[in-house]
């Protein structure tokens, strides 16, 4: 590297580090589902009468071997192979010969890889959103535990009326169910089968796109194929954009637990496990865990601009740009996958301070308590706010510690039922269940007598 | 100005100018939606036995009466006035006298904003959609008009296959159709109600919460009220990510036109209402209306990390930094709104060239036919693709010029009908038609007799 | 505009209000600027024989006129003229007839454009940083002040170390120091002569670049006039780079302020002025000066993007989208210095608390002034670091209070004369000097003896 | 991975990840740069007394040797050790025992890290400078060979007047020197030392700042500790403002590549080393490497936002998200050069097409050459224009095909050698030379007579 960096010397092998990138990395993400659109595709090929079906059951036998293989950690894509379709077209080949060439008839790189991307964005999503109701969970539970625990409620950083940590637990699991509308709307968007639209612009053989949606379980296709490659960008863009939203809401909670265990709040403590030292302080005990969420979670948020700015005013038709955006969707993934794993790690292990707003300093908090009283004695509510304001100026006021609220969502009534049931509507609004099953099914072996069929 | 540009001496006036900002201007996007709210409050309150029936016929009298000035163009917040909330309790206390100071029990400013913000970004997000409607409806039009009026399809800028002005117009129709489901979640994350959560703490008052969201029409309410004042910030959020989303369909579809009217393209014409001329050369015929939809456009992407940034690390709580999200989201909103229908304009007016595939520069586009042709006789794709790619090497290759798409979406079938459908679905899913008539009962006059019960 | 929302038609009204957009507002920020050019490119076409001497005298006198009307702010863009350019030329025509009509041979609205926006971009970023010395001096008065004010020191949010107001103010004096490296290179770049490039591709006059560019103060021109063209997007992303990162400084200031301004810390007490009450808490003072500076400042940092999103994958050559830029920049100087002025008046007024690390509550603060201890009596650093954690353990710990911190930019020795230093040479470094004196000279009246030169 | 994901089971091998992240790699970036600052802070803390002169010539030279390895490529940081530092210091200490481990008196982690960010960023920088001097020179290079090379010149996409491919490489040369700006002062940035600061409040040891200044080659010191902190995060910034600089020009020029490639306009012609097939279109050589330059480039202009996200609204003081930085930044620099190294590839292989204007469909291009024609004639400007169009309109028009730009920047008059200058200047303010020599002689090995003294 060194070398041509002083010299300004390109190989062709650097053009083919340029070119192919972090793809066949990438790609490896793609594997599993690339093999899943293979059989759909074939199934196809078999029912307008491009293959035989002898020719489908060698394929599909085959298809399902290197599935094994990927399953196993056994798969690569080798040296010298552009991308894993590439590689699985050529496994093909090499154990089917003539049988093997024949599967790209109908399709494109461009398909297959919208289609894959489907597949696996689809895939992860869904696992975001496990991993995500895993910390709802978490959240709920904590709330419920915690519901008679006080805390003072801030407005502007400033100390403001009693809350509790009921409510602030369930107001994040709260958060977690509103972010399953975006999750649901990338998956639903990531959904719909683009298989078919070959480089973008169809394909003269009589496709049965309709049948492959079915096959991979789609809940409809991107009809048009021009939009279907339109398609791309947009998927990522979606799907990073939900990403984005559940990031957001664990980086908030992060801020509060770095705030909260700060010295001058004192309202939580982390376990041992989620702190480190200093190399020269002997006293610290850092939330460093708490940090990295909160940076972590903040990084996620610029990704969708990322997508954003590579596709900008791209005109239609495929680019080689759009190539790029896997290496920004696909680690996306990953990185939140451990947010939210670490989230409920912490969740569960972090420990409350009782009795928060026994304390002289939080007096303050109770003042629309002290309000509320005078309106209820038939003060209108501007007067008995004026009043208190000059019993707080004079020394008067004495803080009313006896909370009464009652009302839907306040201390008292948190209705957290409420909230989880939203969750489970919002989750099974995904349709996730009828995937299952057409994968499922798509990924049993065939039957001689479904062959003549 | 100048003068303290050149001292820094900064007047109260300069303070009043620096917190109030926009603030009193944005409101007027509020005002309607203010009064609403005051109107599901005081039927609440009176529920609830904060205020008795005959104050409420009052208060709801008067909050009706301010609502035509508003529909009228006649209400204005006043010199010195904060805000519309402020001028609201203004004008129901000049007429009411102590009535009109009862209505701010049980609530705070912050979710006074909070149920206004929610009810007018509900009511844009609809306006929005509806006019993204009829440029659809266009779009679909003109897709249907020109299904024969072929076009050269790129890949990398690069000629390709055959496209049409059928799938080109289709494209960006169903585009528009999947961008609903975005503005959908947005329409159903401002179709929640925060009323109720006051300050972020609740009330001690016995407030039904359940009642005023009825009242709003709102499809549910956000349950826990820390969850609810935290919802600010993330509603902007959501909408502004939904508008980018239509933006970013609208955009591209701008940079087509652009291209598509450079004299090396050639394959449109837009009307001289539409394009301007030069300072300088008298030939010019510029698309500026076009570029100008394109750069607007894009800029609206940008507005989501606007609201990214002054919301990020801000801990849970209401902070004034909120109050600036105002002018990110509403103006964006008119923005839109503007381009959707300048788009529908020049879509209307636009011209398609026709003939464009006769010319021998895109006798290439053709390429993959005269493949499919040799796959149809049998020939392994793979080597039917070899084959092709000899006789364009050795000058033998003849454009296969007769196109026979047929499978869903292709040029041949491009299932508009079945895109219009998408965008029924999509529409209907809104449920706005609950929300209208939700409202217009809340503005119904009162009779006596409603009073008695 | 209801009705049209209804019905989507589209008025010419419509046309002109999308295409002219906000330009007639924007275009009265560069009126002097545009003068300014109209000047110098006058001068430079009868230097080069395309105007007479009594031509020139007779424009000249004429664009003194305009520039005294614009001063007085008698100027106005009449209705039905485009931009400030046309109006401009209007009024020379009105009074000098065909003469008038000469003065545009040689340019291109193009280059007017560019040439008015570096003479804007150079005014407003000289403002800017003249407005940054008034907050720098503050700070570094105020720094003086409480040199031996002490502060705790946090890392992670966790009490670390001792610091001082002394350090805390002084670290923000130098970061707007530092901020100037930037501000002087946005500076730089708007001080290249872009005049004479025409629409982009120059002219076949013989223009005399050189003479404008001497004429027009500017460092030196943009050469190539491709190039020259291009620097549009350019100089506003540089520019917008630079306000940002003055943004950066005082955003950050602002969330210390918020925090330290919190009862949980208690560091500093902000004056009435900058306080605001709550609507039910009768209790309150809120910062929301210092948060909507922060706010503010945050949202400034998002301006740079924007440019990069209208700029992205547009080809070379001029693009109507670049007009778009205005409605950023221009707005965003505003913005800028009314935060700056601000930040003045709140250094100015906010109190500090003394004595704050007299409280038990920071003793672990000085936990590495005891690990010193140790190794100035020979301990090595990792040992005496052991046995303070050990002693901290064992509550054997005692705070050893006295401070001793005496290197460069420590606590006893805060180096803000350096600092000074620092501010002073970046801004000679700008080079304004000359700017103003090119600037007074080419606003002087002409002799009847120039004339004859 | 999975067994975790499934059922949300934390192990400390999941903490240790999300906390140490891919710090272990990012931090074999900065080993040699610890190094560095190891060296020049022993120096230091002997001139002050706190080593002898012995235990400096033995820590030297073990820290010349560990330089030693490093530059072989055989130093690695060791399962279960932290970091690079914690590497270094531990290797000190295997070998020297106590006088290892006094080596960490004075200073702290957080000063290290900041130590080496700003040494590896200063020299990335450069590399970053040379790379673009490269593609520069190619530019310059082209740009002469081809002057006489007409190219259509367009403004809104619409052919306008008529450019050079001499304008055209120049324009981008020029970019590329005021790019230097921005990298200059990215640079300058970089080259002020932050030692000393320690965790941020600075030392009670009597360090001596001002020789690890000299002794790192630094221009100056970031003086105030506090502020010294701040800088991180704002180095990395400002590092990847400059970075976005050179890839916005670098972009743009892609995009051009992209357009000029494609058959409609059919300016340009790539090698094949930088162009790929199709899997379906036999007949397709597509410009990958332009695209994924534009995407790649593209994506760089996003980053600076990762940093504004990550440090937007943290309070003062070190918090570990600024750790992540390292992710952001560091990777980037590799990219960046990546990109320059293939342009000045593609640069020097790109095929220019000679006699572009000669087609008639480029006629209108000469418009205002024949404006200029009658304005020579004594024609006023604005009547010639519209004379002009008079025949164009009536189609009596001729293109005038003589050019005669002559003027500073034109077709006839590139100046390309002052442009050449302009970077030849730009460059020398780097001051790259004094760093040169002050690591070197850092680097040089101690005698004993040093040691003495």
């Amino acid at each position: 590297m060194k070398l041509w960096q002083k010299e300004g010397v390109v190989t062709d092998d650097q053009i083919e580090r340029f070119t192919v990138g972090r793809d066949r990395e990438m790609d490896l993400y793609l594997a599993p589902f690339d093999v899943l659109g293979n059989i759909a595709h074939a199934t196809m090929l078999q029912q307008i009468g491009l293959l035989n079906g002898q020719e489908l059951l060698l394929l599909k036998a085959q298809l399902l071997a290197i599935y094994g293989e990927i399953e196993a950690g056994e798969f690569e894509i080798e040296e010298g192979v552009e991308d894993v379709h590439s590689q699985v077209e050529l496994l093909l080949t090499r154990q089917l010969g003539d049988i093997g060439k024949k599967i790209h008839a109908g399709r494109s790189r461009n398909d297959q890889v919208l289609v894959d991307m489907k597949l696996f964005t689809r895939n992860r999503l869904w696992a975001v959103t496990e991993a995500t109701r895993r910390v709802f969970d978490q959240l709920v539970a904590r709330s419920e535990m915690h519901k008679a625990d006080l805390l003072p409620g801030y407005t502007h950083l400033q100390i403001a009326m009693p809350s509790s940590f009921g409510l602030w637990f369930g107001a994040y699991a709260e958060g977690l169910a509103d972010d399953m509308l975006t999750l649901q709307t990338a998956y639903r968007f990531a959904n719909r089968n683009p298989l078919g639209s070959g480089a973008g612009y169809g394909s003269s053989f009589p496709l049965n796109r309709t049948l492959t949606t079915e096959l991979l379980g789609f809940e409809g296709m991107h009809v048009n194929v021009v939009y279907a490659q339109m398609s791309r960008g947009k998927t990522e863009q979606i799907a990073l954009n939900a990403l984005a939203s559940v990031a957001a809401t664990l980086s908030r909670m992060a801020m509060d637990i770095c705030l909260y265990n700060s010295q001058n709040f004192g309202f939580l403590t982390l376990p041992d496990a989620l702190t480190t030292g200093s190399s020269i302080m002997p006293h610290k005990k850092n939330p460093d865990v708490a940090e990295l969420l909160r940076a972590k979670t903040n990084r996620l948020k610029a990704l969708p601009m990322e997508v954003t700015l590579v596709m900008s005013n791209l005109p239609s038709g495929y680019h080689r740009d759009m190539q790029l955006l896997k290496e920004v969707l696909m680690p996306a993934f990953d990185e939140l996958l451990d947010c939210l794993n670490i989230t409920a790690f912490m969740l569960e292990n972090l420990e409350v301070k009782p009795n928060l707003l026994d304390s002289e300093r939080y007096d303050l908090l109770f003042s629309v308590e002290r309000v509320n009283e005078l309106v209820l004695q038939g003060v209108p509510f501007r007067e008995a706010y004026q009043a208190v304001g000059k019993e707080i100026a004079e020394h008067t006021y004495t803080a009313p510690r006896q909370l009464n609220h009652t009302h839907e969502g306040s201390i008292g009534n948190l209705m957290n039922d409420r909230i989880v049931q939203h969750m489970d509507e919002a989750m099974a609004g995904f349709g996730n269940d009828r995937v299952t099953e057409a994968l499922n099914s798509l990924l049993s072996p065939m039957t001689g007598e479904e062959e003549s069929v």
